[in-house]
């Protein structure tokens, strides 16, 4: 059963979203957008005037009726900051309350899968140096979010287990970070980040039910189900790189094989480049990054080696995304991070036509599937948009004493 | 976003599920169980008292406090009729209120695929039948729920696609049957009835999010997430058995290759038997049913060749449960229908060793995997429900004229 208390969040997301997507804005028309009554967007509306987060801005002329008030997000009541941490760097931004971002700061850490105290540093020092940057007061700050890849959990804020980092096991992430870091600290993975910037920003605003393909070293897909992120029991929902493709086929890390993530991430890409043509100009051992970015011009170019890659990826990943079509029937599947970004439009015109083969007909009938418009890191952003979410479920979080579910830990350690 | 509307109905779902399961039980127990409050329990228990659906038995002691009162459900406040039409037979099932079974019929229809208008004769012959044996006053019928297997349109009640009848298309299934039946009706397949039956009556009982396996001629997964039925955009979610476990494998009635239903169901069962003992006495030529059953007597008494394919069976079915565990991280799997019935406790050993070699360690130690504990027909039970839950739909759907949902198609044809 979900409880007023999961509702009022709910709702208080809702409102906010719309705010930030159409401002300035009238009760009336947040009512008309997001379904819900005039009295309970009023309500909402005052409790985000109240924590700075929107102001008033006016009034605009309602039809001989009396002048309706406009608010619009007060950019300048606090700022957010998003972590992405991958495999071999840390990218950390800065965010006004609109989600511009004021600030940027990045990180090497081709080494850090191992030493987790270094890796934390790194990331404290970014951290510190987009608040330089900024200008931005302390206080400002409403929290970090921290997208960590692999299996998190999210109550505890330890990281279980990175799928690239093999001696990384159960590191206590949240806790080696507040021991530098004095703002309320909230952890998820990559999967979620991504989810949560297309729902709050990009091609699932305002969509029931969407999926969210992550395509880079790794291979997940976020869940948006009933107009929420699905998190499933255990906070690990989304492994669709992890859902077998081909039984039998390709050693996975995870254990099992013929992983979709064996066939699409970025390694698997490149592998197939390199079965299909050993000696091809395309490949840069070692270089993942190289290696997409000169698939990407060969298919420009009109390179037959380049197009084949393309196309067979595009049927493995055109197979696994019509599961999610069949599985889940998604008003729309967002294709995401950086190997669909640089693969592009030839990448997605191949996997539209080639899930049509695959789909059941009525559930592709209504689904599109579309390039991820958000145009900077969907993942800091996503990140951010973690310690938005914590900073509204937090309101009037102590008037509130029973049944309150577990929030995302959050802690504030003594001002640095 | 959902509405108030939406939360009312959910809620009214689970305060009545609840006292189905506990009768007698008080208010205050029925908050403590639902995360409700006490306020939203008691105006949720004055509606069902003003239905019918529950009673007042009495008080008990509350430990040197008020005595509380209690409600039980009233199993004789009305009647639900469940339609189960399968691919060989019709089963129609008439409950009383406490989803207790009073009438049985069945009508063989392994002629029905080419002839709508002679099925819709059989289900309303059933109908007819069930109401006359439990010699129910016609106005007791709160609602008639229809499962038709493949894609369903609930709203415009239209069969569009039925996977084993090759010429049936779009057929207006609950126009046809409202020209003979004077009940509200409403359609689903049986995925969801299997879902809804498990959800009030079942192993998903108080779960929030919960995967129920269909095991029979056809293959797909009922879908229970945030406390609710997952549909998806146009109801067509769950179709986990056209998902690839075999790129490239198996031709399937679908149009793709490999998809899971062409290894676990019952006729994929039959033709791994066939080829892996062309004469074994275990096979039935064209009786699936005959074959299984004979298939679950081998296991028993040891025969290696049930063994084995008893054994293959559960590691494809483990392979895609596996998809399903990682992608959607549920507490529980329940193992339905008619073939995970009949196969039983051999097949579910098998199934959770196998899907521990393919699922990701913290999805899986967060997930079940059980045998569905209903003991009778659970998509008559299921059907029955999508009547239960259209009328707790309508209970007050005319005094709410804005913003309100489209409810599932029911109509009250002249009476008969």
């Amino acid at each position: 059963m979900r409880t007023s208390r999961d509702i009022r969040t709910a709702n208080r997301y809702g409102v906010l979203r719309q705010i930030i997507a159409s401002s300035p804005t009238s009760r009336q028309e947040l009512a008309a957008a997001t379904g819900l009554s005039l009295a309970t967007v009023a309500t909402l509306v005052g409790e985000l005037l109240d924590l700075g987060m929107i102001t008033e801005v006016g009034f605009e002329d309602s039809a001989g009726g009396r002048p309706r008030g406009l608010v619009a997000v007060n950019a300048a009541g606090g700022a957010l900051i998003g972590v992405d941490i991958a495999e071999t760097y840390v990218h950390v931004e800065l965010f006004d309350l609109a989600l511009n971002v004021l600030a940027r700061a990045e990180e090497d850490v081709r080494t850090g899968g191992n030493r987790p105290e270094r890796l934390v540093g790194q990331v404290a020092a970014a951290v510190g140096s987009v608040v330089a940057q900024a200008g931005t007061e302390a206080a400002r700050v409403l929290g970090v979010g921290v997208s960590m890849p692999g299996q998190v959990d999210r109550d505890s804020g330890v990281s279980e287990y990175a799928p690239n980092w093999d001696h990384w096991h159960d590191v206590p992430l949240l806790d080696l970070l507040g021991e530098h870091i004095s703002y309320p600290l909230h952890l998820d993975n990559p999967l979620r980040a991504c989810a949560v910037a297309e729902l709050w920003f990009g091609a699932a605003r305002g969509r029931r039910d969407a999926v969210v393909v992550n395509l880079g070293t790794g291979v997940g897909a976020g869940l948006v189900l009933g107009g929420g992120v699905h998190r499933g029991v255990s906070n690990s929902a989304g492994e669709w790189g992890h859902t077998t493709l081909v039984l039998d086929g390709r050693p996975c890390h995870c254990g099992n094989h013929g992983c979709v993530e064996t066939y699409v991430g970025a390694p698997g890409i490149m592998r197939h480049l390199e079965e299909l043509s050993p000696d091809s100009a395309l490949l840069r051992p070692g270089d993942q990054t190289a290696t997409i970015d000169a698939l990407a011009r060969g298919v420009t170019a009109g390179d037959p080696v380049a197009v084949r890659v393309v196309r067979d990826t595009a049927r493995y990943l055109a197979a696994g995304i019509a599961d999610l079509v069949n599985l889940l029937n998604p008003e729309v599947v967002v294709l995401s991070s950086w190997v669909a970004a640089t693969l592009g439009e030839p990448l997605l015109a191949e996997v539209r036509t080639a899930v049509a083969r695959h789909a059941l007909r009525r559930p592709l009938a209504a689904t599109e599937i579309v390039l991820s418009p958000i145009p900077t890191d969907p993942v800091c952003l996503g990140a951010a948009t973690f310690a938005l979410e914590g900073a509204l479920q937090s309101v009037g979080q102590r008037a509130t004493v029973r049944r309150q579910p577990a929030p995302a830990r959050s802690r504030t350690a003594p001002p640095v």
